[in-house]
This record gives C-alpha cells, structure tokens and sequence, in this order.
C-alpha cells in the first residue's frame, strides 16, 4: 500500500482575497498526511506590472512573458505571494517550503518552441524530480510552488501552475497514492456557466469527449481538463475541481474525475 | 572529526555586477563539500521601490522597513536575485535551494524591539533550525539564504544578510567544522580605507579592541566584526573577510579572525 499524498492548487482568486486566502491556508495546514501546496498569480503582479510600466501582452488568452514580464512574476509569485504562502502556514504550524522548480532543480522545463506564435519565457515541463521531494516530504515538510520553473541553464521560465500540480502529481504517483485537488472559484465544472449549481458531478473520458463536442466544456476548462486526465492516465489515484471548502470536507457539490 | 561546511556571504555590491556576480557563481559552485551561500540585497531593492514611489526611511544609517518596503524586499530579495541565484548555481551542475527563515521554519526571529527607535519590519534572529538545515547539506543540497527571516505568526522580516551569515555559521558548529567567508568589495578589514593594499592580515580579540579604540574599524564595519567575533565565541572555526576571490584561492591578501 503506497503512503497518500494530497495535492492543492489553489488559483489566483484566491490570492486575491486575504480572508478566503487564510481560510483556504487555514483548511490546508489542518489536511492530514503529506501535502503540497501549488498557487498561481492573482492580480499582484498586474499591479506590480503596472507600477513598473509594462503593457499586458497576450495572444490567444495566453499572456506573453517578456523579459521584464519575467522579472515581475518572478518577483511577486516566488517572493510576495510564495513567502507570505508560507509564512502564513507556519505560524498554522504546517511546516511549509516555498518553492519554484530551480530550487533542487524540482522541475525541469524547456522555453516553449517558437510555431506560430513566441509566447517569451513560458516554460513547458520535462521532468519532476520526485525523488528529492518525496525526500522533503519524509523530512515531513510541506512544499509550496510557485508557477516558476527553470531551464537548468539559468534561465527560470513562467509555467502555469494548473499545469505544475498535474505534473508533480503525475510524478509522484509511482511513490504515492495521489489526491489531486483544484479549488477555483466555481463549485466544479458547470452544465451551464452562470449556474452556480449546476456541477457535473463525475466525468470520466467518454463523458469528456461528449462534453467536449456539445461545447459544455470550453475556453479554461479545457485545458484544465486536459491536464486532470494526463494525471489520471499517469496514475494519479482521483482527481477533484470545486471552490476550496472541499480541502476541507467533502459535503458539498464538486467534479470527480475518472478515466 | 566533524565534516566541514563552507558558508559565504556576498554583498549588494557582488549583486549589483552581473559580470562579477557570475564569477562569484562560478568559483562559489566548483567549491568541493558542504556548503552555504548567503546572499545581500543590492540597489534593485531600491530601483523596485522608486518604482513604487517609495522614499528611503533611514535612521542612523540603517533602513527602516515599513510595510511596503518590506512588500518590496520580499519580491527583490526572496524573488528576483534569490531565485536566479538558485538558476545560476543549477546552470553549473550546484544543486541550490533558495530559502528565506520562512521556510522550513529555518530562522526563527522577532520583530526588533522599540526602544528610541521604530525600525519597522525588522527582524532580530533567535534561534537557527540547524538539525533541518543539517538535513539539507546531507541530501546534498545547497542552501541560499536570502535577507528575509519571519516571527513565526505570519510575519516576514527583513534581516540583516551579515547577521544571518554569523547565526547560521555558529547554530551549524555543533555539527561541523565551519568556515565563514564574508566577500565584499574590499580586500579585507583595511588600515587606512583609502589604501585597498592596506589588509590587516589577522585580527584577534585583543586586537580588534585596540583597532576599534584608535577608530581604525568604525562605521559598518563595527556591526560585521561584532557578528565575526559572535560566530568565533560559539564555535566557528574560522572566519575571514575579503574580496570575492578568496572564495577560490587564498593566494591574496585577506583578514583572518581569531578568538
């Protein structure tokens, strides 16, 4: 029997708001057992952007990370947002680490290939080293992530963090018995958008595709989605989206992911 | 015999020049064993904070942290230089991590006492988590410490890099044989300030008191010889200051202290 592991990715409206966020942190330091924490941006680093002068660049719905865009996240996702992270769950006596994937060289990634369109320093993912954090989690510490990762030749590299957690738990699934858990601000994934109640309570992959095809399923689900059943097809064990009480109980509607 | 650990401080002025800052990198990275960077701030704090309309609060030459300066030292200091330290160090095959006291709960601090003066967000060290970061150094894993320390109820603080430096070298004496280099721009504790050739090769107890009677050490260099002579009294091996070559070879001239 493989030890459990549960894996959080809370997104950037949650970072947003300083209640939710300590409620989430709150819920997440009382989880039991071994656990990993992933978190994205939040509107800090437009902000901080903005401060700075830079001109959000996106194509596609996908934002373009320029040097300076670089030197913003990194500032505010694997500094502001990950130590704050961090020190908020320690003073909750979860023995939290807050990392980017250069950090023990957790995540290796490679500049996105310039096709069509030259997304900038965009990371996409070649290896977790799950050995090294399945260590830290023996040391019994509570790794943090932030969406950065690095190229091993110096260059980090902004990742989305959806991305990340499905990775780390697609990694760790060989040593563990893996949850993997993203909260967002919706209970789950919708039948119809603007209907708070109307989650789809399980979706295997013929449901996806069928999903998929009536276009219920759309926009950011879908990568989302796509990232939830590579987990899946690597092992992971069970895969949950719903707003962030599920951390905490199960009460509640939310999506459960099957193959 | 207890297994040695090397632990370097660098400066802003280090960080501050790209060139020579990956030249510190690099002979940092080919050193062999147990090792520890520690790493300073340096003017893109201040860059970052003009940015933000931030007015540089000093009180008897010493930064004042309100709430946005430490806002601003957390995403330049924890962020920015502390995480591509830790890509540059992988580019050459060094295994870092980059941490603040946050994680892993490793510097245990308080907010500095108000006597005469509020010196905001500033964090005084209490104790150092030497078994974890005895931990780190067995896996093979070297640390990089940033200036940022917390109180353990959800505070960052920013921490002084020299001090730091000092506490972790003593706190780690019990269980190795340390070296602490401080690296900045000089080539050691000088004679005369102005004359770069004038090293005062060693300095003992004795004579540190002489020297700071006859005004020979004042201004900043007052607190990193306080903090040299703390590490000696609790057990550091050795400690010397200089350049930032002396990280590679000793064939220079440099400040040795001795008890």
């Amino acid at each position: 029997m493989k030890p459990n592991v549960k894996i959080v990715k809370i997104g950037g409206n949650i970072i947003n708001d300083k209640v939710l966020l300590n409620d989430v942190l709150n819920d997440f330091a009382y989880l039991e057992g071994p656990k990993i924490l992933i978190h994205g941006g939040g509107k800090k680093a437009t902000e901080v952007a903005n401060l700075m002068g830079l001109e959000p660049k996106m194509i596609n719905g996908r934002r373009v990370t320029d040097a300076k865009t670089l030197e913003t996240v990194t500032m505010v996702y694997a500094g502001l947002l990950n130590k704050n992270i961090v020190a908020q769950l320690q003073s909750k006596q979860c023995n939290a680490i807050g990392l980017t994937g250069a950090d023990a060289n957790l995540i290796k990634a490679h500049q996105r290939i310039v096709n069509d369109i030259d997304y900038g320093f965009a990371g996409d993912i070649d290896q977790i080293e799950s050995v090294v954090l399945g260590q830290f989690i023996q040391l019994n510490l509570v790794p943090v992530f932030c969406a950065i990762t690095h190229n091993q030749q110096g260059q980090l590299l902004n990742t989305n963090a959806d991305t990340i957690a499905a990775e780390i738990a697609a990694a760790l699934a060989i040593q563990f018995q893996v949850e993997l858990i993203y909260c967002f601000e919706k209970n789950g994934v919708l039948h119809s958008v603007l209907e708070d109640d109307s989650v789809i309570e399980t979706i295997d992959g013929t449901k996806y595709l069928q999903l998929k095809k009536d276009k219920i399923i759309a926009d950011g689900m879908l990568p989302k989605l796509e990232n939830c059943f590579a987990a899946l097809n690597k092992g992971v064990a069970k895969v949950l989206i719903g707003n962030p009480t599920i951390i905490k109980n199960r009460n509640q509607k939310y999506t459960t992911l099957t193959l």
